[in-house]
């Protein structure tokens, strides 16, 4: 049974989202280290009914959801968040979930765990999910600045994880750019694509652009952490946009609010399909535990999702299987 | 009346679809010089009964859709592309339209309008459909890097086409971030951020986030080539994967089905308003002379929308307009 260590202060709805994904994870057999404000997560656990799955570590301070200097936050040693993360690093647990400050954690994990030999730029992958399956999308914002180096190891890092974590052997990688011909783009995409050319290690399949990004034509994308932020969030962006405008023309006539009543079960399937909000966290990939990162948005179904994720990766010996990969050199 | 110039042979669906969006044009009144191999324009020309709106003008030569040398595709002075802008060039035409290959296009008309006095990196503008109009993203694929100063005068260009062209009489700007605070961000925008907060002849609106992108928040969006061209494909991709799972949810059942045809009318207007095949051209701002480029999809309706688009903006003096706002330095 993995043990996972879940920010318990984190995002927009903690600490009750927190607790209910906590309540469903161990229901489902995992065992899950709440961490933070007792005062505030007990009474809540209780109330919950808990099963015996959930233990509630304390952690007095929690860091802000708007809170940005890395300086600050890696040294707040009484934070949920570091509190989780030094209990990975302790082997207390096997993996550290958070749905909080996305620059915290990943200071905090940079700062208390280090990167794994061979690693020089962690970054955070997003799963995009595609009719075949799922894409990993990396890096979406570790890194806002990337030199072509660090591309080849996204590639390599983003390789292991879904070799391990989707059994695909040898999993294609495609580099994100604004046209199809190695010639086409930026400086930093134009010599990436000729390093990743080069390697024998990697499965590349050459530049992709953005109007496949979902296509599930590869299970690895590599970007700058800039252009994959940008790219994660102007998806939920266009998605949550359409649902919208959806809604509105369903209001339209009496017509219209009919045929959007007998659409509504296809309509929340395919909602739940792009809704990141409700799928598990970004895995944070190179440094030396097995951390996820969840929208600041998730509900307790969004949580559970999250740590039954982590669970996984933690199971399939992740971390074991990047280390092997980048230690390769 | 404006005299559009037309690259008759650009675009997936050339030159029919060209053929079409002239005579649709010419009948709303405007006079369309239609560039191309007469073989094949005239006779298209004469099933389609054209009104006298639409003349003819001989080119031999087309490049092709992937032909990407910009070296050798600005020297084909006998293809529509050349032929068209050399008629703006000398006056005979107000505005010159394409649906082909933007490569070629951009090099085309730097080579032979050149850059207005002050600029130093024509920008290519995405027209964004928001709730409360439009806002313009630019640069959207002319500079695949950008620097500091070049975001300054995307914000320039885009300020002086938005005042004309929607009447708006201080447009604001935003620049494309991954984070709200000034502080956040890469190493290009940190330093752009800097700059155009400085300025006086700008509204300065600060960051914006991808998934804020058509919230109309902003009238003018300043991001680098690279990142505009990922960002306005991807909202393509994700809008046309949302409506063919829509399709596919549809016929899930015979209730789905009927809900579908019930929501039609309604649904076919979001497509429009998202839909950028069916929206008018990308202007090319900071050349000497007014260069709409559309999406290689587009049919003789969209065809017919960027006419009328470049039509207006000749009318509106937007060429005068953004000759003045950046010799104004």
């Amino acid at each position: 049974v993995s043990r996972i260590a879940l920010d318990g202060m984190g995002g927009d709805f903690a600490p009750q989202s927190n607790v209910e994904g906590a309540v469903r994870a161990a229901r489902r057999g995992l065992e899950v280290l709440l961490v933070g404000d007792e005062a505030q997560l007990r009474p809540r656990l209780e109330e919950a009914h808990a099963s015996d799955g959930v233990r509630v570590v304390h952690a007095p301070d929690a860091i802000g959801m708007s809170e940005h200097s890395a300086r600050e936050t890696r040294n707040r040693r009484q934070s949920s968040i570091y509190v989780g993360i030094d209990l990975l690093k302790r082997g207390e647990a096997d993996a550290f979930v958070s749905m909080g400050n996305t620059g915290a954690v990943l200071a905090v994990a940079f700062f208390a765990l280090g990167r794994l030999p061979g690693v020089d730029r962690p970054a955070l992958g997003g799963l995009l999910p595609t009719e075949r399956g799922q894409t990993l999308l990396l890096d979406v914002g570790a890194n806002a600045d990337a030199r072509p180096p660090h591309l080849v190891e996204f590639a390599r890092l983003g390789s292991a994880y879904m070799r391990r974590a989707t059994q695909v052997p040898e999993p294609g990688v495609a580099l994100l750019n604004i046209g199809e011909e190695p010639s086409k783009g930026s400086t930093l995409t134009v010599e990436a694509h000729a390093l990743l050319a080069a390697r024998s290690d990697i499965r590349f399949l050459g530049n992709i652009e953005s109007r496949e990004l979902l296509s599930g034509d590869a299970d690895v994308i590599v970007t700058d952490g800039f252009t994959g932020n940008v790219a994660l969030k102007l998806m939920e962006g266009t998605a949550s946009l359409l649902f919208s405008e959806l809604r509105r023309a369903a209001r339209r006539s009496p017509l219209a609010a009919a045929g959007a009543l007998l659409l509504r079960g296809s309509l929340e399937g395919l909602r739940d399909r792009v809704d990141y909000r409700r799928r598990g966290g970004a895995p944070l990939l190179g440094v030396n535990g097995i951390v996820m990162v969840g929208h600041g948005r998730s509900d307790g179904a969004a949580v559970e999702s999250a740590l039954v994720a982590a669970s996984s990766a933690a199971d399939a010996g992740i971390l074991a299987a990047l280390r092997e990969a980048v230690a390769e050199v």
